[in-house]
C-alpha cells in the first residue's frame, strides 16, 4: 500500500470485508456489504464496508463477499470427551443406556488420555461447524481445558462433582479437592474459565453444593449444573424435600453465584421467575431432550420472562453430534410445534439463542456473543452459495436469519476466528490434526468394541459390569418328590427323628432368563416375599446366575456341583430384560414353606412347595443339603431318600430337575 | 481383463464394492464388506463383496471402502417449484403467510418456466442430499415432470386440482382436463408416474374427488392428497360433514385407489385402522408440521398399526430445505419426545421410513426402496470419514443405523445412482448445471423482491394484494361540535326545519393502523354493530384506507376531498396487524346514533357520538354531507354551522379533525 492510502487510517491485524454482517448487538444491526476490523484479538470496528475499510489499514484481509459474517456459535452445555462414546448404544431406555453401557465404559476407559482425545475430537467437530465457545461438564477437566487451549477455543470447563465415585475421584471430597486445584490453576486464563460443576441436586449432597458455591464465589466463576431434566427427577425431588429443585438451589445459596442451568425442561412459571431474578443462565438442549424422551423445555415462556436461554448439544452420547446449526433450527421448530404458535421463537431469536443469549447464559456476554467494538474477535464466516441458500429474498427484513436457521448447514461455515486467531480456513482445521485424532479415536473404539463383544458373549461379564456381585461355589445334594397328601407331610414333621430348627413361609416370584448358549447357564430374577411372624411381608430381590452343573445321581437323589453368582437386584425386571436380552423367559411362582431340620445328626432344608404358576395340583417336597465330599454326599443322599419316604413322597428321576426345567414349555434349554 | 478372469462370471455394467451394504430388505440384512452389482439399471446381485465380486465382471467399478451403500432416499411429499419461494416469508401465522405472501406471489409469478426452474433447483438439492425419488404436488406438473427427467430422478408427479382458480387452471374443470391429458401423456414412463393430486377434502368438491378417483383407477396410478394436517381443518370438517376427513374419503371412494396421504397429524386409532385397511401410504412431514405449528403426527402408533409411513420435506416454503437426512433424524427424535418413550422409532425404523417404507407409501416398493435383486438400481453411497462419524462401534448391531440417523449429514452423500445411471459423483452433480440454475433463481428472486418492495412501500398495494377492494372518491363537508346537553339535541330533532328520514343506532369498534409515511394515510378496521329495531345486533366488518386529503375550511366547517378504499374485512384484526405491520395502532370505540335528516331541502347525516374509548364525558355531534362543487360546499358549510347551533353545539377548529387524530396520544401521524 502507498503512504497516502495509509494516511489517517488505523493499523489493524485483520479485516473481514464484503459480507453481510450480523452483529447480534442490542439493535440487531445488519451491515451489507459490511466489514469487521480486529486488532490484538479484539473487535475495533464494525459497520458498512465503505466506512470500516476507509478507516482501517489491515495486515490481513479476508474477502467475505456473498457470505455471512457473524458471532461464533456458543454451545452452552456439553460433555466433550463423550464424543468417544458416540453411537455406542442408542434408542435404549435411560437406565439401560446409563447402567448397561455408559457407566461400565466410563469405569473401564475414562482416564486423562481419554478426556484429552475426546475433547480434541469434539473441538474438531465444533470448530468445523462454527462453534467457538462451549460449556463443558465432565471429569479430568484439566485435560479438557488443555485440549481446548490446543484447539484455540474458548470454554467454561466445569469439573463435575457428584456424591458417588467418579473416574477422577474415589470420594466427593477428592472431587472437591480436584475442583479447587483446577480453579486455582486456571484463574485468569484468556480462553478458559475453570468452574465447579455440581452434577445436579439429586447427585449432590448439600455439603457438595455449599462447597462448590463457596469455590464459585471465591474465584468469581460460574457453576454448571443439570436442573429439572426429567419429570421423574423433579417429582421425586419434591416428594423427598417438598421443594422443587430450583427453590432447593435457592435454599442452598447456589443461586447467589453465576449459575448455568442445563435443560430446565420441567420448570413452572414461579421457577422461571426465580431463575430470572437470580440471572441464572439456561442451556436448552432440544435434541438430547427429545432423544432421551425427557420432554420439551418451555423456551418461549422462558424468553418472555427475560431469561437468557442459550442452546446446547449435550454430550455426543445423547445427540449424537455437536452441530449447533442443527440445534438452532430444532430450537426454533420445536418451540413452534409445542407451543402451537408458528410465530414462537422466530429465526432471529434462534440465532440470538445460539450467540448472544448463549454468551449471556454463560455469563460471558461482556466478552463474546455479538460483533461489537471492544468485544473479543470470536467470529465465523458462513457461505451462501449452495442450492438451498437461494433464492435470497429481502421481503421481511428477517430473510437472512431465516436462511441461517431453516436452511443453512454447519458445513457452510468457511472461516472461524477466536480472539482474532484463525482456527478454520475454507473449512480446513488449522489447529487440530483431524486425521490423527480420528485414527486415535478409531483405535479406542476397537478396544471398547472388544470390551463389549466379550461382555455380550458372556452373561457373567454383563452381570459383573453392573456390579454388586457375590460368587459362591455350591456343592449340594438334593431331591424332589410329589406328596401323597399334606396331612402325611404335617404328621411327618412330628416324627421323633426330625427336629425343626427354623421355619419360614414365603411366596417366590421367579423369572428365569434362558440364553442361546446353554453354557451360559440361566439367570434368575427372584422376588422373595418372606412372610413375617406378624404376617407382614418383606420382599427381597436378587439375581442368581446358575452355571451349568456337574451332576451325579445317587439312588433317588442328585448331587449337583456348580458355580452360582448372586447379586441384589436393585433394578427393575424390565431393565434386566432389555440389558441381558435373553432368548427366552420362564416364570415360576410358588408358595414355599421352608423347614430347617436336623435328622440323624445332620442338617437338611425341607421345602414344601405349592406351585401357582405354572399351576399344579401336586404338592412338592424338596430336600437339600450342602455337602463337601463324595462320601458325605453319598451318606446324605441315602438320608434324603429316607426323609422323602417319611414325608410320604416317592422320588422320581424327573423330579431331580429344577422347577424351571420341569415345567419348561419348550425345554430347549436342555 | 483377461479371458480367464471372465470365465463363469457374468458381465455387469456397474459394481459398487467394499462398503457396508444396508439392504433394507425384509430381513434388514447388512453385508460388510459388501457389494452391489447392476445391469441394465437393475440390481442383479447383492451380498458380501467376496461373493458378488467373484461372480461379476464389471465395466465400471466404484470403490466404496469405508462408506455406506444403501437405497436412495424417498421424499414422499413436496412441492418442488416452491424452492423458488424459499425463505420468502417465515415465522408468520399460516394465513398471513399464505394470503399475504405465497398466494400473491403464485398469482404473479407461477408459470411453466417457474415450475421447470424450481423443480431443477429442488432436484439439485435433493440429489446432492441422497434423495433419488419424490412425490410432488403442484401446478404445471408437465414442467415438473420434464425437469425431473432432465435431472434423471424418479418421481410421482401429482397435478394439483382444487375448487378455486390456480396458476394453470381458471376453473377446476380445466384443472381436471389438464390432469387427464397429463396422465395420458406420461403413462408407462420409466421414471415418472403422473398422478392426480386433489389438494384436500376442504379444497375439493365431491365431484373433483370422483373425477380424480376415476382417473387414478383408469391409469392405475396413485392419488396424492393432504389429509388432516391441522386441528382446525379436521374440526371444521367434522362440523360440516359430521364425518372425519378419512371416513369422508372412504365415502367418496377415494380410498379404493392407491392413495398417498400427506401429514395425517390428526388421525385417531379408528382412522389409522381405516388407512391401514386400504393400504393408504402416509407421508410424515416433521419439519413442516413443527414450523407451521400444526402438531406432531402419531408416527409410532401408525407404524404399529402396520401403516407404511414415509418421510417428506413438504415444500421449501415451509421447511425451508429438502434435506431428507435432517427429516429422518427429526422423525426419530420427535417420535421419542412426543411419545415419551426413548425407544420409539429407533434408528433402523427411521432409515426404513426414509427408504423402503417411503417406497411402500408411494406404492413403488416393487421398484425401489431396498437393495434387492430385481429392483431398480436407485442407490446412494455415504461416506464415513468425518469427525462426527467416529468412533465406529459394533456393540448393538444397530450402530450403523444410529450413525446414519443421529450423526450423518446430507453432504456425506458422495455418489447417487438412479436406474444405475450416476447422477452425483463425489458430491458433484452430473445432470444439472448448478451454477446456471442458481443464477436463474437469483434473477427471479430479484424480480420477486422488487414486487414485494413495491408492495411493502404501499399500503394500498398490500390491500389490493389480498383482494376484494372497492375504490370511492369522497368529497364531503363536515363539522363536529361538543354538545351542551343531550336534551338540547333531542329537542332539536323536533325542530320544524329538521325532518328525520332514517335513524340507526350502533356501536363502532375502530382500530386505526398508522404508518411511518403519512402519505400512506391510515387504515381503519371497523367492527360496526348495528342495533336492529328488534334489539338484535348484526356486526359488519370492513377495512377503509383513507388517503391524506385536501382540506379547505369554510367557517366552522371543513371540506374534505380524498380517496377512500373499502374492502370487506373477512379476516381477523390479528391477520391485518401482522400483514400490514403498522407503526402505530389506535383504538376508538363509540356509540353512534345516526340521523339522516333533510334540512332546508338538503340531505345531511347527523351523528350523535358517545366516545367509550378513549372515554369522554362529552357528547359529540358530527354533521356531514356529500358535495360536488365549491359553491355547493360553501352553501352546505353554512347550513352545517346553523345545524350545529340548533343542536346546541359550538364548532371549534380542533373539532374539524377525525376522532383518531383528536385523541391520538402521540399525535405523530400529523
Amino acid at each position: 500500500m502507498t503512504e497516502k492510502s495509509g494516511q489517517g487510517r488505523s493499523q489493524v491485524d485483520l479485516l473481514l470485508r464484503g459480507g453481510v454482517v450480523l452483529t447480534m448487538d442490542p439493535a440487531r444491526r445488519v451491515f451489507s456489504p459490511g466489514a469487521v476490523a480486529v486488532r490484538d484479538g479484539q473487535i475495533v470496528a464494525v459497520g458498512l464496508e465503505r466506512d470500516v475499510a476507509a478507516r482501517c489499514e489491515a495486515s490481513e484481509v479476508v474477502d467475505c463477499v456473498d457470505q455471512i459474517i457473524m458471532p461464533g456459535l456458543v454451545n452452552t452445555h456439553t460433555h466433550m470427551p463423550m464424543s468417544l462414546l458416540r453411537g455406542l448404544a442408542d434408542d435404549l431406555r435411560l437406565d439401560v443406556w446409563l447402567y448397561g453401557y455408559i457407566l461400565p465404559v466410563e469405569r473401564e476407559f475414562v482416564n486423562p488420555e481419554f478426556c484429552f482425545l475426546g475433547t480434541l475430537l469434539s473441538c474438531a467437530e465444533m470448530l468445523r461447524g462454527g462453534t467457538t465457545c462451549f460449556a463443558d461438564m465432565y471429569y479430568h477437566e484439566e485435560e479438557v481445558a488443555w485440549a481446548t487451549v490446543q484447539a484455540g477455543m474458548r470454554a467454561v470447563c466445569g469439573e463435575t462433582v457428584v456424591k458417588v465415585p467418579t473416574p477422577d475421584a474415589a470420594t466427593y471430597e477428592e472431587g472437591l479437592r480436584y475442583c479447587a486445584d483446577f480453579l486455582e490453576h486456571w484463574q485468569g486464563h484468556e480462553l478458559i474459565t475453570a468452574a465447579p460443576a455440581p452434577h445436579s441436586v439429586y447427585m449432590c449432597t448439600p455439603e457438595i453444593l455449599r462447597e462448590t458455591t463457596e469455590l464459585a464465589q471465591r474465584y468469581r466463576v460460574p457453576q454448571l449444573i443439570h436442573v429439572s431434566e426429567t419429570k421423574e427427577e423433579v417429582e421425586q425431588w419434591i416428594e423427598a424435600t417438598s421443594m422443587g429443585p430450583v427453590r432447593w438451589l435457592e435454599e442452598q445459596g447456589v443461586l447467589e453465584t453465576k449459575v448455568v442451568a442445563a435443560h430446565c425442561v420441567y420448570v413452572n412459571a414461579e421457577e422461571m421467575s426465580l431463575l430470572a431474578r437470580y440471572h441464572v443462565g439456561v442451556a436448552h438442549n432440544p435434541t438430547s431432550n427429545l432423544k432421551l424422551a425427557s420432554g420439551v423445555a418451555p423456551v418461549a415462556e422462558m424468553l418472555e420472562k427475560g431469561l437468557a436461554v442459550g442452546i446446547g448439544t449435550d454430550g455426543c452420547a445423547s445427540n449424537n453430534d455437536l452441530d449447533m446449526v442443527e440445534e438452532m433450527r430444532l430450537a426454533a421448530l420445536l418451540a413452534k410445534g409445542f407451543s402451537g404458535s408458528p410465530v414462537a421463537v422466530p429465526a432471529i431469536e434462534a440465532v440470538a439463542m445460539a450467540t448472544i443469549y448463549g454468551a449471556q447464559a454463560l455469563h460471558l456476554d461482556h466478552l463474546v456473543g455479538s460483533l461489537e467494538v471492544g468485544k473479543q474477535a470470536d467470529i465465523i464466516v458462513v457461505r451462501l452459495d449452495e442450492t438451498y441458500a437461494v433464492p435470497r429474498f429481502e421481503t421481511t427484513g428477517m430473510n437472512i436469519y431465516s436462511y441461517l436457521v431453516y436452511a443453512a448447514k454447519s458445513w457452510d461455515v468457511r472461516h472461524v476466528f477466536v480472539r482474532g486467531r484463525q482456527l478454520v480456513r475454507n473449512g480446513e482445521l488449522l489447529t487440530i490434526d483431524k486425521e490423527e485424532v480420528i485414527s486415535q479415536a478409531e483405535d479406542l473404539a476397537r478396544r471398547i468394541n472388544r470390551f463389549f463383544v466379550e461382555r455380550e458373549k458372556n452373561v457373567l461379564d454383563k452381570l459383573v459390569a453392573i456390579g454388586g456381585l457375590k460368587r459362591q461355589e455350591t456343592f449340594e445334594v438334593q431331591a424332589k418328590g410329589i406328596l401323597q397328601s399334606e396331612e402325611a407331610f404335617r404328621k411327618a414333621l412330628q416324627h421323633p427323628d426330625i427336629h425343626i430348627i427354623r421355619h419360614t413361609s414365603r411366596d417366590q416370584y421367579d423369572t428365569y432368563f434362558i440364553f442361546d448358549d446353554p453354557e451360559q447357564g440361566w439367570l434368575r430374577y427372584r422376588e422373595d416375599h418372606v412372610i413375617q411372624p406378624d404376617g407382614s411381608v418383606e420382599p427381597i430381590y436378587f439375581l442368581t446366575l446358575t452355571g451349568p452343573g456337574k451332576e451325579d445321581v445317587y439312588e433317588g437323589s442328585i448331587v449337583l456341583s456348580r458355580a452360582r453368582y448372586t447379586a441384589p437386584a436393585d433394578r427393575s425386571l424390565r431393565f434386566y430384560r432389555e440389558y441381558f436380552q435373553p432368548k427366552e423367559e420362564r416364570e415360576i411362582i410358588k408358595h414355599r414353606e421352608r423347614y430347617h431340620i436336623r435328622y440323624k445328626g445332620l442338617d437338611f432344608a425341607v421345602n414344601l412347595d405349592r406351585l401357582l404358576k405354572p399351576a399344579s395340583r401336586d404338592l412338592f417336597v424338596e430336600i437339600k443339603s450342602r455337602t463337601w465330599s463324595q462320601r458325605d454326599a453319598l451318606r446324605k443322599a441315602k438320608l434324603i431318600t429316607e426323609l422323602l419316604r417319611i414325608f410320604g413322597a416317592q422320588p422320581e428321576d424327573m423330579l431331580q430337575r429344577e422347577y424351571v426345567d420341569l415345567f419348561s414349555e419348550t425345554g430347549d434349554s436342555e
